[in-house]
């Protein structure tokens, strides 16, 4: 046995082992021996869509290829690369020579400078003072929570919703209360609900829109009546508008906060989606406060935790200035056309076949698809139902058991048009396949 | 008054005052008025340099221009650019174009691969799954103190150290204590001091080597030591390398990981000094385990805690194979030569200066210098010296309080031969201006 063995007893004191006494009075009751263990934020923070997917043990049919609907990235099929104006102007930025250095950690100066005017309108009006640059809008997400929120409080989350709200809160030990969206209502919240969800606890409430994964845009007078909750239940926003602007034809997006004068709001942003450079990390934070109810208490606190990992890459930073002002209209307005041919296509398609319910999608880049799964008895739910369409089809899509909602699975409609025709036609083979009538299964007609 | 108002009793529950009580019972016992605070978290980031810095009030001589020691960013002077072939490799991360979309939040296989060979020795070996990739080094030190240490628990700093430390620390609530390095003996760790330090609390011991303030370099045997004593008391290491091989000619940088084959050690890095990009946010984390003492669990941790944010820009991750390839072995040699012949010049100036004791650098970017201050009794503090230095002389230095270690200041040896030259002219003029003999000062000679 090791002979510097400290043994500890119940009171903390110490006794030696045969240990050199010297060095045993300061190591205070400490054990010699290895036990090294992850810390409980550690063991807090979790991916439910890394566990679930990581648990989905099937292989993809190898006569099919494969065709992942999955992954809420719009780079990996390459049918969607970003603008020419927005590389060059991070080359422009490397040559410039100017931007390898530190920046201040909530962002330079001049790049904070040009997010401000170019989301500033009247209604909201922004300075540099009110934007903080971060990596990627989950550091924006992470702040604003780690600001707002303390263990053992609470925030509202959407269900369907973006799993990193409660990674997140979770790992800091802020509890989650999910409020409903309504799927017959284009996926609205269900605002009583909601408020009834609200107690002494709540730190904030979490709105997405568009939405991740409902494709949903909220109406302006749907966001006035949460807006209305928020300010009657005095709880801030935090308004997830990673997908901002990015709306189809015929629905329009409105900011949150250029809706309320009272209602203190975080907006989050970033480069991610609409320019199409999800991998480059450059978020944001707009603070919208008019009624100094933040103060300057919580804009210090977000520039403190800004400052235990400095901002975003300063190149990206260098090159803002030219990405938001130089990115032809075009490049917006052929993406989101993309998007919505895509949408409209995959949802027609969807609609049509027997046992699955698609709620058709205003925006951003996903499409959220009941599955009727009394229709389907052989399988106990959409993770095994989405299993069965790789293994069998090949086609890879979420179970909105990762949105925390049974029985949905979300298509992302990024993929080139003929692979969004194939999956549709592979999933409807795969309904025709495994569909039952409601009176129930052939076996049991056979009786 | 809000005619909507929900009162609390101590029990929590809740009386109308003429509010409507459909919603009235729902709102569990919150108070309908605004109060949004700070949480304990951001209240408890503290950044001391900041802090200290912001409130030295000064302006500098308006007819002296300004030249500032004080920031350890080497890019600042435009004298230290990076490689043209790490400017090349992020232009071909961009033009390939394979570069924008989402990467693993731990980092491309490709690129933790080419971390992996880089750092790769037969005393240390390393594979892909043995690093992390993380938004700058300052994120490596941040998810390796968030999976060592739970709130509660201690870590050991050194004094004078780099502050992060202790801000990263504390916004946790892990306790922070300090071990003394010794300016006599050329920034050593006090061993005994440290080890007496040590209890059954300790999550980790943090390694910085080189140093920042100091700019030491520990001996081969000094690093057998302090392995010993972790080895001892069983502690894993936290390895701030990040001016690893940033040593002068003479002297020799040993990574931690190659001298110890029975200590887990976290080594963390990045780009930003030795590539003189620290703007661009790239650091790592080498896991070094042999007797699996951290096990899958740290390594899950570690990968857990990435997915809160994600990683570093793609586009640097996508350049890093060249930059580590590529960068030419004069780059590396000339930054060295360079800092050494500013330091010698720096040190040789400082050492002839009655009052000040300038302690020899043998890496990194900066020096320390202690302050006789009985020979200045003009000035309370090393704050009120540099201070006062600013103010007269238009030399900014970092006064050391800013790393927990009085009476010193700090130099960076990054600016200009010239400007470091005029700067040590000035200090010198300065201390002319307010040496005073230890016997007393001239006013009590009078008496």
């Amino acid at each position: 046995m090791d002979p510097y063995v400290i043994e500890m007893n119940g009171s903390g004191d110490h006794v030696s082992v045969g240990g050199r006494s010297s060095t045993l009075g300061k190591a205070k009751g400490r054990k010699a021996r290895w036990s090294v263990k992850p810390s409980d934020m550690a063991n807090n923070t979790f991916n439910p869509i890394r566990a679930i997917v990581d648990s989905m043990k099937v292989k993809p049919n190898p006569d099919k290829t494969m065709i992942s609907l999955s992954i809420g990235d719009p780079t990996v099929f390459g049918n969607l690369p970003t603008d020419p104006e927005v590389t060059q102007a991070m080359k422009d930025a490397l040559d410039s020579g100017k931007y390898n250095g530190y920046a201040p950690s909530i962002g330079f100066l001049s790049s904070r400078e040009e997010v401000a005017s170019y989301y500033h309108c009247p209604e909201a009006p922004l300075e540099a003072k009110d934007v903080i640059l971060t990596s990627g809008c989950s550091q924006a997400i992470e702040l604003c929570l780690a600001v707002l929120a303390n263990p053992g409080q609470n925030i509202l989350v959407p269900r369907p919703g973006f799993s990193l709200y409660r990674t997140l809160a979770e790992s800091m030990g802020i509890e989650v209360k999910l409020y409903n969206l309504l799927p017959e209502k284009s996926w609205e919240i269900d605002l009583k609900q909601l408020e009834s969800l609200i107690d002494e606890k709540t730190a904030c409430l979490i709105v997405n829109n568009p939405s991740n994964p409902c494709g949903s845009v909220f109406s302006r007078s749907h966001l006035q009546k949460i807006l209305a909750v928020a300010a009657r239940q005095c709880v801030p926003i935090l308004a997830d508008e990673i997908y901002g602007d990015m709306v189809f034809s015929g629905s329009k997006f409105e900011p949150l906060a250029t809706l309320s004068t009272n209602v203190p709001i975080l907006s989050c942003g970033g480069l991610a989606k609409r320019w199409l450079v999800p991998g480059w990390r450059l978020g944001w934070i707009l603070i919208h406060d008019r009624r100094d109810i933040f103060g300057n208490e919580i804009r210090d606190g977000l520039v403190k935790l800004s400052q235990r990992i400095l901002g975003p890459c300063t190149i990206v930073q260098g090159a803002l200035k030219s990405i938001l002002r130089r990115t032809p209209q075009e490049f917006y307005h052929d993406t989101l056309s993309f998007l919505k041919s895509n949408a409209d296509l995959c949802y027609g398609a969807l609609a049509a076949i027997p046992g699955l319910r698609p709620v058709r999608p205003s925006g951003a880049m996903y499409l959220m698809v009941e599955i009727e799964m009394e229709h389907f008895p052989e399988f106990e739910n959409d993770v095994e139902f989405t299993e069965r369409l790789i293994a069998e089809q090949s086609v890879h899509c979420l179970p909105a058991t990762c949105f925390e909602y049974p029985n949905f699975f979300r298509v992302v409609i990024t993929v080139p048009e003929v692979m969004m025709l194939e999956a549709c036609s592979r999933i409807q083979e795969f309904c025709e396949q495994h569909y039952h009538h409601a009176e129930g299964s052939p076996e049991e007609c056979d009786k």
